[in-house]
C-alpha cells in the first residue's frame, strides 16, 4: 500500500499534483476500517462541531425548502459580515462587495477568473497551501513561487516579492497570513510592506485570511485595513469549526464585484443555503470559537515542545493557524516516504512537506494540532518510541 | 429599475454574460420586499423541501462535527449511487468512478478541466442552459453552438453535430436530456445517434442528466446505458428537491477519474458533508420525488394550455424537466424588455429567451412550472388580462 500511495502521487498532470494530505487521509481511513488506531495530525480540521446556537438555527430552518439564494448570498449573512469587519477590523465594508462562497475553495476560482485571464502569472509563497499551485495549474494560470525561509520565521516580505518580480514579472500575488503550513503571520508593518510593494509594482493582491482569529501573538490584521484594492478570501471552516459545511466568503474591490457576481451565477449559482444560515449565526458566536482557540493554544505548546524533544527541527512555533512545520532531516530525506512509514508502522498521520514545497519540502512534515489533546499525546508517544 | 436591469445585463465581459434568470430573481425579491406580490415562474426550483426521511437523517447528524469527506465523497453515497444505476438503468457502475460534487455546477468545472485544456472547443446546443456558455467562456474554453429547432422538437441529432463539426471541428460536446429550457428529451435511438456520431468524430461527450426522473413521456435514458466513454453530470437539485443543498455527482470514464479526483481535492476539497448525508437518503425516497413529479405534470398541462390560449407559441410541451419555452413574437420582439415589463407591471417573473439563445432568443420566454399551482394560475390570469 505504501507503494500504491507513492505511485498515485507520482501520476502528475500539467504540473498539477494530488493534495497528499487528502491521500494520506484516505489511506488513514482505510487503515481505520481495518481496525487500526490512527492519530490524525494530517488535516487542518477542528475536532468540534459548530456552536450550539448555529446548530439550533439550522435545525429550525431544516423543514423549509432550501432554494438557491441570491448569487452573492443571503443579505442577512452579508450584513453580518459587514458588521464583523466593523467590529473586528474597524473598517466599513458594503455588503454588496461581499460574496458568500463554497468554502474558500470556490473563492479562489472566482478571484482568479474575476481578476485575471487564463495564462496570467500569479505568485504564491513556497512553502504554501498546495491547492494554490494545483488550482492555478489546473485552471490554466501560471504559478510563480516566492521562497520564504525559516530564518525569517517563514514570513513573506516586500523584498522577497520585489526580488522575484524583477526576475520574472507577475500579475498577481496570493498569500495567507496566518499561513499554511508554517503558521507565519504578518503584523501590520509586515502586511503594509507586502501590500505597498505590490501596489508599486502593479500586482493584484489576493489575501487569504482563512486562519484569521486563530492567532497566538496578537490579533490578525486584514488587508482591508490597509487597502481596498485587494481581493479578500475567508472561510468559516477553521475559526468557526465548519470545514464540511463548505461555506466561506470573499470581499472584492468595486471594479471586480460585478464580474465576480456573474462568475458566481454561472459557475456555482449560490453557496449552500443551510450553510449560509449557519454562518450568519456563527459570526455572533465568537466566544465559542475562542474556547476552541484556547484548546488549540494548549495543543500548540504540547506539540511543539514534544516535537522538539523528539528531535524535530522547529525554530518557530508559528504565530497562528494550527500547524507545526517541522524539519525532519534528522530522521529522513524523503518526507513522503517518512509520512508513509509513520502511518503504516505506528498509525501517525501527518502531511509530507513536499505537499507544500516541491523544492525543499522533503526536509519537512506538517503536523496539525487542530485535533484532540489525546491524539497529539498519542502521536508524540508513538514517535518517541519509534524514532529513537 | 427596468433601466438598471438592462444596463447591468449589458456589461458583458469576455463573452460571459450574467445569468438573467438570477438577475430577474434578484429584482423579483426586491419588489417583494417592497410589498409586491410576485408569481415566480423564473427559476427552476422545486417548491417542496426534500423528503421527510432526508430531513430526519440530517437532523440526526447535525450534532456531530461535519468534517471534510474523502474528496470523491462518502463511500455510502457513492455505493447508493451505484445501486441507483443498477436499479434505474441496469448498468454496473463502480463507486470509485463516481465523485460527489457541489451541485452540477462544480461537476461542469471538473469535467471541463479533467477532459480538456483551456482553449479547447466544446459544443453546446442553442438554445441551452446559459451557464454552459458562460462557464466555458469564463474558464477560458471556446464554446461552439449547435442550433436545434422547434420544428424538430428542439432535439439534438447526430446530423446536427456532424454539420457543425465539419464547419469547425470541436473537442467536446455538452448536452442535456431532458434539456433546459425546452424540456426536449432524447429517446434511446436519439441518444445512440448522438453518442455514436461523437464516437466516430472523436468528440468527448459530457451528458448532463440533471433532469433525469422528471420525464413525462417515458423513462430517462442515461448515456451510461450506451457508452462508458462519456462524462455524466447529475444532481440532487431537481428530482430530489435539493437546489440550495448544492449537491450533485458525476461519473467518469476510468482514464479520467484520477485526474478529476485530483482536481476535486484541490479545487473543492469535498462536497458539503450534510448534503452528502441527505443525498444518500434521498436516493431511497423516490416515491416522494414521484409525488412531486405528479404535481409538475399537472402544472405542465395547466401552463402549456394556458399559454397557448393567451397566444404564446408553444408547439411542443416538452418531454421532461419543468419548463415551457414559449414563442412571444405575437407580443414583443425583445424578450428581456418583455420579461421586465411582465415583472414590473404585473409581477410575473419569467426568464427571457436571450438567456438561452443569444441569436434567436428574443422571440422566446422560459416559464418554469416547478412552483405552486397557485402561482401558475395567478401568472396566467395576470397575463391574460395584461396581454389582451
Amino acid at each position: 500500500m505504501t507503494d500504491k500511495l507513492t505511485e498515485l502521487s507520482n501520476r502528475l498532470t500539467d504540473g498539477m499534483r494530488p493534495f497528499l494530505a487528502m491521500d494520506i487521509l484516505k489511506r488513514a481511513r482505510e487503515l481505520e476500517s481495518m481496525g487500526r488506531n490512527i492519530a490524525h495530525l494530517e488535516l487542518g480540521e477542528p475536532g468540534a462541531a459548530p456552536a450550539p446556537r448555529v446548530l439550533e438555527a439550522v435545525a429550525k430552518a431544516l423543514p423549509e425548502p432550501q432554494g438557491y439564494t441570491n448569487a452573492k448570498g443571503l443579505i442577512s449573512l452579508r450584513e453580518a459580515l459587514s458588521r464583523y469587519y466593523a467590529d473586528q477590523h474597524h473598517v466599513e465594508i458594503d455588503p454588496d462587495l461581499i460574496i458568500a462562497t463554497m468554502g474558500s475553495s470556490s473563492g479562489f476560482i472566482l478571484a482568479f477568473h474575476a481578476a485575471f485571464k487564463p495564462g496570467a502569472r500569479i505568485a504564491v509563497t513556497r512553502p504554501g497551501y498546495p491547492a494554490y499551485l494545483n488550482t492555478l495549474n489546473g485552471l490554466g494560470f501560471n504559478a510563480v513561487e516566492i521562497p520564504v525561509t525559516a530564518a525569517n520565521g517563514w514570513r513573506l516580505t516586500g523584498a522577497d516579492i520585489e526580488q522575484a518580480f524583477w526576475k520574472m514579472p507577475f500579475d498577481g500575488l496570493l498569500f495567507a497570513s496566518p499561513a499554511n503550513p508554517t503558521g507565519a503571520s504578518l503584523d501590520r508593518d509586515g502586511l503594509f510592506d507586502v501590500i505597498s510593494t505590490c501596489k508599486r509594482l502593479g500586482i493584484q493582491v489576493i489575501s487569504d485570511e482563512i486562519y484569521h482569529g486563530l492567532d497566538y501573538s496578537g490579533p490578525s490584521i486584514s488587508a482591508l485595513e490597509l487597502t481596498r484594492d485587494a481581493i479578500i478570501i475567508n472561510s468559516f471552516s477553521k475559526y468557526y469549526c465548519m470545514t464540511g459545511w463548505r461555506i466561506g466568503w470573499m470581499v472584492l474591490p468595486e471594479h471586480l464585484i460585478r464580474r465576480a457576481e456573474i462568475l458566481q451565477q454561472n459557475l456555482f449559482i449560490s453557496a449552500p443555503t443551510l450553510s449560509q444560515i449557519a454562518a450568519t449565526v456563527a459570526l455572533g458566536e465568537r466566544d465559542y470559537s475562542e474556547e476552541q482557540k484556547a484548546h488549540y493554544a494548549e495543543n500548540r505548546t504540547l506539540l511543539t515542545q514534544g516535537l522538539r524533544e523528539i528531535g524535530f527541527d522547529l525554530p518557530s512555533a508559528g504565530d497562528g493557524a494550527f500547524y507545526a512545520y517541522a524539519g525532519v532531516s534528522r530522521f529522513a530525506n524523503d518526507s513522503l516516504k517518512f509520512c508513509e512509514t509513520l502511518l503504516e508502522e505506528i498509525g501517525v498521520a501527518a502531511t509530507p512537506g513536499v505537499d507544500f514545497d516541491r523544492t525543499d519540502g522533503n526536509g519537512f512534515v506538517r503536523f496539525s494540532y487542530a485535533g484532540t489533546r489525546n491524539s497529539i499525546e498519542e502521536a508524540l508517544e508513538r514517535m518517541r518510541r519509534f524514532l529513537k
